[in-house]
């Protein structure tokens, strides 16, 4: 499809669902796919880190791809991640996914590097220039410790480097900052960058980032309740500001799936990928729970409580 | 004055004037206390970072407290940092603060040392148990690497050793969490913790915050601006949100004023402090914007950016 | 070649020399392992960090891998680094190493993610049973945040999974604490892993970590100076600490190569990476000074000063 | 005494014994002194990180420093630690410390606020003037995060700001920058600061730093073993570095005994002070274990494990 800029709406990290020997479940993907279609959602995300993309093969993000842009149909735009240390891998990585029809690419500043503010500069106009595709900027401090700042983002905001931001920075006060710079809430789209989207990772703050301006929202959270976030995103666009944040207070509830596993025990990425896996084999979209090698797989115990959260936020019968 | 609790509004954590020999001026600080208090502040928050109460000796911060104190006069509550390394040296500082008359008292995780948050919540009882008076964690990792969970506070809110946080983490995911353990937006007053104020000292979210169910808002550029918070304050009060966030997005713009120092110059603390301060002299609220040794006072480039923020905030005529 | 254990000497991470195109120059990538192995090195690290392998698409590791087996002609062990974010990944470039005849494997822990001490193990466990092929663990914190403790890595190498440690943590006090857990100076051959190899990457104490008892030394400066770390460590070898100090000082001194580059301007890894390959073209070794991208090139003036640094050790005619 | 430049020699760190109610227990510490001095200590750092100093008040500090200065009786110059947040409150310590006896100052750069290096050396300037005594520059990142960057300690040394360096980073390979920047082990004393200390604060790797051309070593473990350390300390003045490194080896076994409390439930600093403390107790060096609020107490399992590891190094009987 061609894309419609600026990028808005709930766009969820889709979740790669896998099988007990750790291969990609398309069956299971395209139901998730479907699940969150029929929520309501603005567009899809593959290969984010919700996707668990910093764990798939290239044969196997390339099956990501091809069965969620064959399951969108073309109703939404499908982002995908190109996740890799520096330019040259990143950019193999962009190029198999325009050949699977992604409609814009998803890339952070280098990794395991350690790189100035100038080189991501060149990093972003090299693969925008290589690919000619629409590319969005990905800020994740957790996983990648070079901050974008937004001197930064707007400036390849303006110079059409970048069409949008994916800020999964957890620090808010800086997104402000960033959108004030782009004409705040209602001089967007006459500001520097008309059609550059900015879009908040951070799903306990979503209202809030709405408040602020921002154009949408990936939530991680959204593979389990999409329907909770597309009503949380329409209560913002109609102007009704406590109805959202009553949806949002659900979902901050609802996130506590993703603190079962025990801190002794697995990484706290393992226990929030694997919360939102078990929360959707228990809502039946997904056949396994299974994450990939090395995380460790969540407990019974753990189970239980994400049923337990499941049940608390309405999403299935209690008991 | 007696107390009351929940503490809620704009409550600035007020800056400390200095002579040009370094000394506190206290003629200036009794000016920009009436500058707040004529403003509508609900509360002063006296000897907290902005305050500079890190460069300050134990002499000059009682000289801070007794000029507050008797500045404000019984009209609002008076909170008094004690910010030492651990527990012995907090206390001594909290001895004086009772005795020059706080209404309470704001105290941070040790630091310097790498405590356990079992020894945090030991920290916080033992002052709380030591001084019998109402006691405010604050949450400030950029100063004190030591985080306090929503756990931790949860539990020391519900036994009733904290009556507050004060919150300057700009992690507003995890404040989030906070908020919806004590109740959430509409029934933190009947929660767990019914007496329990949650402040942020995001003055760049703080539109967000009280959408979320913040009771207040200790903002540094509420010393420059302290108008601007009331305002936004009331807005979100009223339930006006769009106007609590128009407000919002001008003082995120006046913010730049804290950016002005240079980087390859002075830390970003200096900049912000000296910043705040040249904003006081040239509204005439304060005489001197010296700050305290060792941080280099910012040059002229930058107090005529510094100028030309408070004119575009509208706070002073342009040009 | 069979690989005798326990590894032992110098073993410089080989550079990747490119030509202007960004791809691998293979003619100087065969000078430069002649240039290392005329010096007397005793094995080769092709695709460490140095090898700008973070950098490399997945067919230029090959190339360079086949170059530096082929070069080395079975004199000397060739390790190879497998460098990627988490199990599956690594995994798919150890086969590929294995095929083109890598005597041992080097990995990281995961990174991107986050991931527990019980998963990193999971991790090397796997890896090494998959493959069944000697693998020495890489500890690198300022690429891969998740440290590898002493208690974890002797357990990996008692139980087998582990061939050796590359240390790159610059945190001498946690290696001396490895090196007395695996039996000290003179009991490490009857200790619990005595086929075990500590190996540190810390190329500015590596007298200190001989004196400690490590096996051998990884040097990035040992791409330009192979013979220094070869007399350095044959000095060690022999007794004679004072005169492996020298060595050690003169290596030290030399190290100001890599800073040449402005911080105002590039990556620090940049600087070094540049200072490396702008020594080697200037010794004639290789024919482009030529990084990879993003990373910005060294100026005119970076280069005379990494001139005069080779001139001061003593490695090219002054003036 | 007057004191002699260089500083040179074991310099521990002396621990602060309490009793039971918190107050400094001022017989243990002079027993503490004597156990020290007996043992050959060439100086003394009393109000150190080991001496718990950020826990003490500012009365119980100079009961410290009056207690060693008492006991060292003028045969080893006594350093005393200035810590505090920035200048002013560094400056009132000094002054005390000066009174009180003390031979240099060791200070730290500010911490609690964010610095820039250039007011770090305005910092240690200011000191340096305002006091006119010898001062000590104290690099300790686990406790204050700004860095003294190499450049800046010599630059400080050259001009006589600064008469030695305490470095606690870890990180040797900086520190051999520095040495060598100064002269190297040979020429040291002919160097741009021929009267400037270098002591590391690494106790698991002093043999490494002596053998780098430092000039002293300050080991908290060395209060429990200071003769260890003095052996250590001779062996390497001799130049048989075998033996140093074998002494050393020993006493990185005995550090062993600061990791005996568990990580559920107390700090690393609490559990390596607690470990310090209760040798001592076990020794019959000091009557009391007890560390300052609100470090928690080593449990019975912990103490058995210290008794174990003193046994092993030979310090007390075994069983």
């Amino acid at each position: 499809m061609a894309l419609t800029v600026p990028l808005h709406g709930v766009i969820p990290p889709v979740c790669t669902p896998l099988d007990p020997h750790g291969e990609v479940d398309t069956a299971s993907l395209t139901r998730l796919v479907s699940h969150l279609l029929d929520a309501g959602v603005h567009g899809l995300f593959a290969l984010g880190s919700s996707g668990e993309t910093a764990y798939l093969t290239n044969h196997q993000r390339a099956t990501v791809l091809e069965t969620v842009v064959t399951a969108a149909g073309g109703r939404v735009p499908v982002l995908a991640g190109v996740i890799d240390t520096t330019t040259a891998r990143v950019l193999e990585h962009a190029r198999t996914a325009i050949a699977l029809g992604a409609d814009a690419l998803v890339a952070t500043a280098p990794f395991y590097t350690r790189t100035h503010p100038r080189e991501i500069a060149a990093h972003f106009r090299h693969l925008r220039t290589a690919t000619g595709h629409p590319l969005i900027a990905y800020d994740i401090p957790v996983s990648v410790p070079s901050r974008l700042s937004p001197a930064l983002v707007r400036e390849l905001a303006e110079e059409g480097t970048l069409i949008g931001l994916k800020d999964s920075s957890g620090d808010d006060g800086t997104l402000r900052r960033l959108l004030v710079a782009l004409g705040g809430r209602s001089a967007r789209r006459t500001g520097p960058a008309p059609d550059f989207a900015v879009l908040t990772g951070s799903e306990l703050t979503a209202d809030a980032a709405l408040l602020a301006g921002a154009d949408g929202v990936v939530p991680g959270l959204g593979n389990v309740d999409p329907a909770g976030y597309v009503r949380l995103y329409g209560a913002a666009r109609a102007g009704d500001w406590p109805r959202a944040a009553a949806e949002q207070e659900r979902l901050v509830a609802l996130f506590d799936l993703t603190d079962t596993g025990p801190e002794s025990e697995m990484g706290r990425s393992s226990s929030a990928l694997g919360g939102f896996k078990a929360a959707l084999e228990l809502l039946g979209v997904i056949d396994h729970r299974a994450t990939a090698l090395p995380q460790l797989p969540l407990g019974e115990k753990s189970l239980a409580e994400v049923g337990r959260r499941l049940s608390e936020a309405g999403l299935r019968p209690t008991g």
